[in-house]
């Protein structure tokens, strides 16, 4: 069977990240959008869920059940962007059934099950699974492997990580650390309705949580281990803070002169020179509102006496969440790179 | 000379409409930039400027000097995207060198050279070109006249105020009037700091300004006067808010039953039941958030015991401007309506 | 027995006006806090659920159930910042055993039980206790009278529509209509997480709700129909919108010109004149960030072609709610009018 | 010459920190507000320029000009509250003739006069007053000594840096580091329209600047070599971020655990015991909105695996300005410690 357009589903297609897939996926020149799933919406239209997409067509769409026997029937790859721990039992029906997966979710992140209790709290209910994994964070992991049939695409506040850290690990001496302040917007704790994304509560607040301990540090060790090639990769003392942002993720990592043997600057230059959404600026510090719109990521690199100060930003949504999820399908499908992924940064 | 692609200039491109309109036509299938012209900004890249758009070769387009020689030798179609005021010397020399002119600003708005002191404070200073200009907000006025080479597009409150009320005028009573509130985000204001738009007295504030008398009931007016055919348009009450938004223009029209001669609803619908970019909902209201980042419109009708409530929400930079600067492109260069047109609301 | 200060309870302290009325009342010369009533919160520090709070003793006061018998026998005045609803058993309570009673809800709003189905949705559940009930706000009806027991507070939209109303309604003849656009911060909402006051919904955003028929509407009804002394009062066609504030409520009435009998600056200031927290000012506008974090009220009469418009602010929690309770208190008890009323806005 | 209040000047009353200082004297219970002096603004009345002090006789209050002569004829103690550098020249005249003066700009913050070149990037105009100037954080500094007529106020972020640093600095082996992460509001900037504070451009985002070479880490170095007491205080890697705030300062200080040779928790619990102020708690982390409104500081200890993070949280404008000046000035005359400074956080 062929197509001229790759018929995908988008399971969880209302939520933030699942309504961006969508806004993505419509304006995409190679799929169709053949399934949006939900749970609780199911049967309503989209244009009267999400006003936003009720354009032509595409607003008239019904969400229909994530029921996988269906989603496999119409679709040959589908996203799922659904609440932590709710992908697994999914995606092994849908892999089982022949349709891939691109999986917004941590399910699919860590390569050792062993790993999950520690980050997630529970063990991993598919382990099986995790060696078929291809972790795509496309800047630093490339394209998966031929035959692959599961992305799990990476987490926001990881991938911010990863994009500074990446580089940087390799020229770390042993024994080094790195202290790290994130901030992210209220966006990133999904549409459910919580004291923590409370207007009032959120709008002239600012407040540190999981210090030292956010979950993304899995994955993110994960990655930094593959960099550091059996020497230990830095210790990442991390502390991610709740900001009154709608949008956005900003990092802010301090290394110390003395704890590198190497060029930082040079070394991230190096790293993305290749890389046209991620820019590198030496001298400079990065604007958050520089990415927002945009799957692009910007770093920029201050040297300091005694320290370094490199900074990130991306759209936690986009960069860190569907955008790349796009970018991963470019890459497992053989698609042009940017294909339907936004580069531009909405400006102001 | 033939082009694959129509080369077009943005003069004022480093602006908030400017830069907008660049993210715009950097992404048209039909258009190439053929000049970033600005005045300050003479000489720098494009990127550093705008970080947003620093991706590949944009990033590196360098903004050159607004002169119309230049501009009228490198494209066919000109945006000025200037203070008001400042386009109609410069679209002059651009039409007398071949050169089409899409005005963002307000100098063309009007067709009567006597209506400007009243409006604008002062006399318009090319007053032989009004004649000549078309006034395009394109799911209203339709296409331009073949040959025209000139296009006002509309303000931002004028469009929202059109939107809801050219519908609704033929429907009101003689010597009836219309009270309508409007709230508008900082980016309306342009990108120039002053106390008006400080963060810190912004954040937390609404305030009327130019009761009764905003700059754009003038082409408000003279828009409705086409529609009312020789009977008196309804007069509108408007009062505009600096809210506390970046983007966005809202609307409140309360329309008293006993003046109206129909079914307001009904009229609406019928006016946009063929823009794809217009929704009109019954018994509902819109929300601002549905059409940040898109060039939609949407209404909404609500029925009350005495009175009727229109609600219009508008991106003020898209379909208050850039946005429909490309609707107007299309159809002066015969492009498909949508080429280059953000369709989908970005949301959250 | 007597008290060198007055014992008061705040039933329901930990709410957004609850805490508002601890931090005053607090600060307040005259009373003492004798008791902090809760629910899900009993049994924890003050200063551990509110830590702007955590100040000294107040922070070490412990919340206690709202038992009616406790209340009663530890304060001669309780204040009921509860959900609308759950004030009318409680405060009958508290009256039959002798503890007066400041209703922040909208139980005793109105004197004739027969309105409350119509703006609450469900008869009255103590409809006797209404004509003891004296509706507050004191620039405009003043202390209540001797040996009153229980003060309704008036609603945040209702305190703001009848300060700009009550002196206009007077002005307008029969017949007349008033439109009416006003916005609220997401505070008047309360504590209780919703998606209507989810940050990533509520920030770049504004829409209308309950349009012309807002619950406030009743008591403001009520009230005009004291101005207008038998004459019908104006019909009030008020559009409530949320707005991305956290505080404050800014409205906008538009008035016909033809339709008023009289001089509506003059009416205005004339109501205010010795009333040292509402300021009236001609050919002006409010700004909403004026009041906030104050218990004053702020107008402004704009008069134009054939239409004036009144701009009014208030912050809710204060003038609309908690500052306004103080007020009350301080009539019922021949305080100082101004003590522990906070009258200086915070600003920016 | 004896007063029941104390005449005291504020000079700059109309700016931010200067209108908050008119607003916490004019409800002190030991001042009168003797003058109030601007520069543009002479003239005009305080309630026509700051509507939120517009009640009562406070709000006629006229702005005069800022003579040395006029202030020392009239106050006791003038606050002076002009941009950096201003306050030099101003302060010597006033000290000359017997006023005595509390600085809130950076002029006499710094006791080396060669210290200034490098973080204020011009010599001192007056060298000669630095001895005379006592640097006032009084949870830290406690009274000025006897006979103290120049009191320096602490700068915004040194305030929240100090707060956290200085029981911590004792506690760090030779040649530690520590990193901190640091977000400030706009008001932070003072009222002067800039594109760092336009609305359109802060809102929606978050940037670093100064990296690690903030002007207040001159003042923060010289109170830690004061604690740790001829032995090197730890090197702070500082980085300041603008975020989208209207008001507060939130740090993040990521030590190492093992280069602090002692227990934070217990030297920051100790350091604070007896201020009232200022709260220490541990396994926690602050919110800002806690402090918004109030002088108070809160501050947290996590300690993780190999790091400790202490998060601190002020009013920049209160704690880091008007509001640590009111410490000062009750300090300074013997006046109760917490006359006229705002205890309570206001929430939400």
């Amino acid at each position: 069977m062929s197509f001229s357009r790759l018929p995908v589903a988008v399971v969880g297609a209302t939520g933030f990240l699942g309504a961006e897939l969508v806004r993505l996926l419509a304006a995409h020149p190679r799929v169709d959008l053949a399934l949006l799933g939900g749970s609780g919406s199911v049967g309503r239209r989209l244009g009267e869920l999400r006003p936003g997409l009720a354009v032509g067509e595409l607003g008239e769409r019904v969400i229909e059940p994530a029921e996988a026997e269906l989603i496999a029937e119409r679709a040959e790859v589908a996203f799922l962007a659904l609440p932590h721990g709710d992908s697994a039992e999914l995606a092994a029906e849908l892999l089982s059934r022949g349709c891939k997966v691109i999986d917004l979710g941590s399910d699919f992140r860590l390569r050792d099950a062993d790993d999950y209790p520690r980050y997630y709290g529970r063990p991993h209910p598919r382990p099986e699974l995790l060696s078929r994994a291809f972790y795509g964070l496309p800047e630093l992991t490339g394209a998966p492997p031929a035959g692959c049939e599961l992305i799990a695409n990476p987490g926001c506040f990881a991938t911010a990580l990863a994009l500074g850290l990446a580089p940087l690990a390799p020229l770390c001496k042993a024994g080094s650390r790195l202290a790290v302040s994130g901030v992210t917007g209220s966006s990133g704790s999904g549409a459910t309705p919580t004291s923590r994304v409370h207007h009032s509560l959120r709008s002239a607040n600012l407040s540190a949580y999981k210090v030292l301990e956010h979950q993304h540090l899995g994955e993110l060790r994960q990655l930094l281990a593959t960099r550091t090639l059996g020497r230990s990769a830095p210790a990442v003392d991390f502390v991610p803070h709740s900001g009154p942002l709608v949008r956005g993720i900003h990092l802010t990592i301090i290394a110390r002169q003395d704890e590198l043997a190497g060029d930082a600057a040079a070394a991230l230059e190096s790293a993305y020179a290749e890389a046209e959404l991620v820019r590198v600026r030496r001298d400079a510090t990065v604007e958050l509102a520089s990415v927002l719109g945009s799957c692009r990521a910007e770093l920029a690199v201050c040297q300091g006496e005694g320290a370094v100060v490199i900074t990130v930003a991306i759209d936690n949504l986009l960069k860190g969440g569907s955008g790349q999820a796009v970018q991963n399908l470019n890459l497992l499908c053989g698609f042009a790179p940017q294909a339907g992924v936004p580069l531009y940064g909405v400006w102001p």
